[in-house]
């Protein structure tokens, strides 16, 4: 900690740990959408929370896409060294965004037959990938912001992996207006790939191989 | 934490940060369900704050609980030297767990009596307990992730100590079917156990003591 | 981080973070008694803004008391060097005590004339100072949680630190009986004396000073 | 962790920990003054979401201006050594109005129009500023506190951009006599030039260019 504050430049712990806390307590508060019910209806309590599908399932959906940008956000700055202005405001742009998703999951676990609110939640989640894109575009530039150098071949992958989420978004909401259950199935599918597919993690999986040789 | 960011994989700080994070949120969201009477009853005050019991017993229980799953996450990761991708998702999946905490301790205050909300408390609770499971076995297989070398007799402790809930969790959801209170006192009494038998803290007691000679 | 992890026993840093997460929410929560008038009253909205004036007064005293908590945490944490399992609990019952407190608050601030709120809140500060004397009585105690040995002294003048707290209390409380307002300027006093006479504060300084020498 | 603790007072990083943690909750404690629609309006659901503009408006000018405060502190920390009970007391009360700008918000999202809002949401982040002249003013005096030396060109210019804010509010405010839309302005226009306009920063670039000469 005072080692880090030595440097001619701000660390990024801090940035790291306000993001740390944003992602927590928005994961958290997506479950305030779950409301027990007052009163119990005709079909006894188990009915009730089976009613509450729509909305556990925007839950689940959220919990995961949200994993997915701590994951992202967590693996880049593992590759920062420094954070400087432009740095911190890109990412306190992509919090905002961050913020607004349990507004998003909740109006989507509303209103899962609404296009506006399918379009809504799909917009979002792709104006954040882009973010994520730009800001990986801007450390990886020559900007003394990174801790080492990195392998040009994983800067592009990257590039590619975060560009895939804004490609499908507008598919997924002009399915809505065939069928709006086709665009959540898009919306379960797509972090499923995310999860599966990590250039990161491969990439410092082979580094460790390289090593152990 | 420059350190850190040069080693070969993902240090485990962001993944604990954020779990303290999330545990912290969880623990104070519950104090929500605790609402202040909007008029004095004809018992006063007093009495409001009397007929809330249901609600602070399960406050009591789920903060104790989560309290026993925050100190085994603690216990756990600090034998963790880096964390992968798969490492990653499995704790993911046991915050979403952790945050759905409130809910099934607000159905619970709220319907104390109901079988539904009594089974969904313990499934909820008992996953929690087994994805543990999964995480320490994941952890101390052969994959790296550890920091030094641990104790197989330590090992087997502790997975069977993660076990212990889900073992009893089927009976106390048996019992309610006879009496939901014997159900809520199983509730009460399995986190009194886990408090007072540690497997880890007694394993570095005696490394200490081992030092000490 | 890594260094910390090869101790033989638990390090105090997760602790420390779970501890700022709670008290930082619970800070937070407390400004979410603070309602925006649904509909402008006769006085307009600087009469309604006035019209909460109860509810302002606890906030600033509940924010204020957290802060010396919370201090005090800080401080008392500043000589731990390790963890285990009965400062890990003590700990956690503490933060159940603080999470309580926007109850306490929200209590007090609906009905400041009320003896059982003022009793309520009253109580709950006093057990948590109490707590904290026995968090301090336990780590002060041949159990090598301390990071350096401490003058007797200090550990003295904090034991009474933390006891002078429950010891005003049920004066407080008795006061109500009289007038309700004479209760609530003690809390409103307490909390400025505890600010200005600090201990730990004082002997830092003093050892600064006779480095400075 | 550990070599902080053995510092003659006590280190900056829980002070940073409870600042990111209250800023983190309070920007994500924003969005819930935007509320999802129980039923859809004569306008459809985008109608309704077009409804929401003025919370939405003061959700994007008050998450930035919270922006500008955390980047503010932690601009500020970064020279920080060690703490006293005068600072952790000065952040205390900064972090007591920062938690209130829920609140103004939330009152602003409102009531757009009033002048009461306009003005208690000027006025708060006015003394908010004004709160971190005197933490600036505070720090910068010969009490040890400060990691190096400053610069006093860099001392005298954080000083004047700590009070620009402050300066403006009033202008504001009296604006709102005349039409509550130019206020808002104000409020919509300062921030930008907080974010173009940051002497740390340009401070600390200067710094690591003189070092690559």
């Amino acid at each position: 900690m005072t080692a880090t504050k030595d440097a001619r430049g701000m660390p990024s712990n801090r940035l790291e740990t306000l993001a740390d806390g944003v992602f927590a307590i928005v994961m958290t508060i997506l479950v305030l959408d779950l409301r027990v019910p007052e009163i119990v209806g005709a079909g006894g309590l188990a009915g009730d929370l089976a009613a509450l599908w729509p909305r556990v399932a925007t839950y689940v959906i959220s919990f995961v896409v949200l994993g997915i940008y701590w994951f992202a956000h967590h693996q880049v700055f593992h590759f920062v060294a420094r954070v400087d202005r432009t740095l911190v405001w890109l990412n306190i742009l992509f919090f905002m965004g961050v913020t607004l998703t349990p507004f998003a999951a909740s109006l989507l676990g509303a209103y899962p037959n609404e296009v506006v609110a399918i379009a809504f939640y799909g917009i979002l989640l792709g104006l954040l990938a882009l973010l994520g894109y730009v800001i990986w575009w801007y450390l990886t530039g020559d900007r003394g912001l990174l801790a080492h150098d990195l392998d040009p071949v994983l800067v592009k992958k990257v590039r590619l992996w975060f560009l895939g989420g804004p490609a499908v978004v507008p598919l997924a909401i002009g399915l809505a207006f065939v069928n709006t259950f086709l665009s959540l199935l898009v919306y379960l599918i797509l972090p499923a790939i995310y999860i599966l597919v990590n250039p990161v993690d491969r990439y410092l999986a082979e580094l460790r191989r390289g090593e152990a040789r």
